[in-house]
């Protein structure tokens, strides 16, 4: 039966486009969680909608799961084929398919990353503003709604994206909206199947809108005694519509990890990053009120930069902290992606170094403090289960606290393997909808199968 | 068999709660468009999720329709009950439940209006900016993804809900999200449920997110020879980037229109009107920015004004046209609503001046030119077949091109009655996903039958 399925695939494809050697089986076979790493028994590299097409046929044909894989930079495992089958590496797939400068507007397909996105468009003055950290596909980001230090002022990949094409289940291919900025016509699908981590389709191409390279940025830092204060001082920032364009919180203990990694000798204190963007004078203004606001309640250490050297080094102690934390030999991290109603945000933050301490592991709290967002980056030794499952239960308990408080147990990595167990206790009732959806979509359950819902 | 189920319905509800009077069944038959009204057997006003549950369960049990009605200022027919049965009057459902200026968040009940809301919260240094003219209900605005002149910087409803409760047909009750101000988790029925006219579910709870009032804002308007300088002036300050709060086109007959309603001597040309709003600074510059580059383009008349009264004077143009229009005796006005990408508004306006032409009816054009969205208004003879017909068509024939130029028949309206025509050729192969969503939620086609599809 295997074989058999595996000719039928082949003779569909070109030669190059499948594989199912020892190196692409493995690298298709994780992503850069910690999950367990499970090997599809093919990878296929599809160059267009159809291919993708003849694949799904072979799926339904003889049952065999299809699992979308983008740059392989995902953290809850969307992209590990849990139930082997076949791996669909969207690599060949990364074509600008049209730019509308003029619309402020461009359609790619999912495999192009973020990065070689913005190389393109940056010439003509706009940027795609929606930053991960890591250099993600595009499908990727849509699929997982990622969203990064740059959604307090832009919002997520959902609030980018006006239209997707998507190739279903059972070979339909459908478009989930439109070209026009906005729209009231049928139901929303592209919110529907972003998010959805390819459990309810393939998505083929995507339109985002673009947005004007901001005249002037000035970054700016500065420190506090307490993570308490730090999250009151961002709540005060918010609440004065002084209209950052990052905000982001980084722990003590994590500044003292990017310290060892790069020898930086930034204060080890708790401390916050700032942009401020936009017109030159409006710009200075934001950055002078907040510096105002910032040290009317204690903040120290203030710093500000304007050209992009000094401005990047500023950022260093954010940009490098998750390189910091999962450089060490041996040792796996594990992190959590809790985000809450602001003012919840200083007691979770307190409850979530509690735990760490409990649990007698190197962590550190780091994130997009203006979104309610953190991240917990915890260190544990790749041989030890017992840390391993030490690091997942301060997720777990900060999970189901977060959505105590009225939260999410993730803001922007996604459900996928790590995030199943909090889907019943974040939204009751609705996962039966939701399930439902699934169904309906993918009856045989396909595509990326145990992801999302157990 | 009818009296049956009303029998079963009233045992359920206080005796206030539901009338079949002759001025309740007439006022709920009819919105503010100009489809034909249709009464219902009996209107309700629930005062609880209880209730519309108790509702929905006589709804079931005898196969009656229910239509939500809100404020009635809907422009597609959505809240008339084509089908009779059931209207379901949110007035008493108007409660505030949970306002958190800490998180600049609020809870409502759908019943209660824009205006009721933004008086509440004002007080705070708060708004809820989404605007789409009419004093709406909360919940019309939720169920029609309503937009308006402020979408160019806030976007449309759906962008500021966080969360829904939601009364499906069968009576459970769901939440779409959560309080958490973005989340990756699980499939986005907030999305979903938003834009969806009542027809997969009865919201009983919107939270949203507010915003601060802007410190500073200043009007402006300025005069063109031609809608088409105009549509390529609002172009040219989008691709600018400065961030306007509101970019509003109106055309030389709708202003002598509103001269003659008005007798207010505005300049009769083509006329675009601009707020900005933020930090004082911030404000100031853009306004002096966006009169350079305007008056750069050939811009006449430009006015400015900063406090409170000259501003609405340099509005209320722009505010009192669909008066203008509405107010004379014997006629009705039908509206379109395309949306379409920014490069193509200047064909498009220019089609639709054509259109209104050949019909030879009076009809002017404007709207949210920032976000490629705007209205046709036709005044015709309330009494005269023909007319209407004119109407209709001018309207047609321009949502057809607007699709075919990548856009929408309706960015902000709503498909309810008059744009049901449409779905097939703006949505093609995604029409059977979203009927199939329809049939799963809905499968005995009780809430809101035959809108958005037929």
């Amino acid at each position: 039966m295997k074989n058999n399925w595996l000719e039928h695939l082949k003779e569909k494809l070109k030669t190059d486009q499948y594989s199912s050697s020892e190196s692409e089986r493995y690298r298709h076979s994780h992503d850069e969680s910690s999950h367990h790493a499970v090997e599809p028994e093919v990878v296929c590299f599809p160059e267009s909608k159809e291919d993708i097409q003849a694949i799904l046929e072979t799926a339904r044909t003889f049952g065999i799961p299809v699992t979308p894989f983008g740059a392989g930079s995902g953290l809850e495992g969307q992209a590990i084929p849990v139930k082997g089958g076949i791996s669909l590496d969207f690599e060949r797939m990364n074509q600008v398919l049209k730019f509308s400068p003029e619309d402020m507007q461009i359609t790619v397909q999912p495999g192009i990353t973020r990065k070689q996105l913005n190389k393109l468009i940056n010439r003509q003055g706009l940027y795609f503003p929606i930053d991960p950290g890591a250099d993600a596909s595009i499908g990727g980001m849509a699929a997982t709604n990622a969203s990064g230090t740059t959604a307090v002022r832009y919002g997520t990949m959902r609030d980018q994206i006006t239209d997707m094409e998507v190739v279903l289940a059972d070979g339909t291919i459908i478009h989930t909206g439109s070209k026009a900025k906005k729209s009231s016509s049928g139901y929303h699908l592209t919110g529907l199947f972003t998010g959805s981590e390819g459990t309810l389709g393939i998505i083929t191409e995507i339109t985002l809108k673009l947005h004007g390279i901001p005249e002037h940025v000035i970054a700016a830092s500065c420190t506090f005694s307490t993570p308490r204060e730090c999250a009151e001082a961002a709540h005060m920032i918010l609440l004065s519509g002084i209209p950052i364009l990052r905000m982001e919180f980084v722990d003590a203990l994590s500044i003292s990890q990017v310290n060892t990694y790069g020898n930086y000798g930034i204060p080890e204190r708790h401390s916050l990053f700032f942009e401020f963007a936009g017109m030159k004078k409006a710009a200075e203004e934001e950055a002078v009120l907040a510096e105002e606001l910032l040290t009317g309640l204690g903040a120290e250490n203030w710093k500000v930069a304007v050209d992009a050297e000094e401005r990047s080094l500023i950022w260093k102690a954010r940009h490098e902290m998750s390189y910091a934390f999962r450089h060490l030999k041996g040792t796996k991290v594990t992190g959590g992606d809790v985000c809450v109603p602001i003012s919840k945000l200083p007691d979770l933050i307190d409850y979530a170094r509690e735990l760490i301490e409990e649990s007698a592991l190197v962590g550190g709290i780091l994130g997009h403090i203006g979104d309610g967002n953190f991240h917990t980056l915890i260190v544990f030794d790749s041989e030890s289960p017992a840390q391993q499952e030490a690091a997942e239960l301060v997720n777990e308990k900060l999970a189901f606290r977060a959505i105590e408080l009225g939260g999410t147990c993730t803001g922007e990595h996604g459900v996928g393997i790590g995030k199943r167990k909090f889907q019943q206790t974040e939204h009751g009732a609705a996962v039966s909808v939701m399930k439902n959806m699934k169904q309906l979509l993918d009856p045989e359950n396909l595509l990326n199968p145990d992801k999302i819902f157990e």
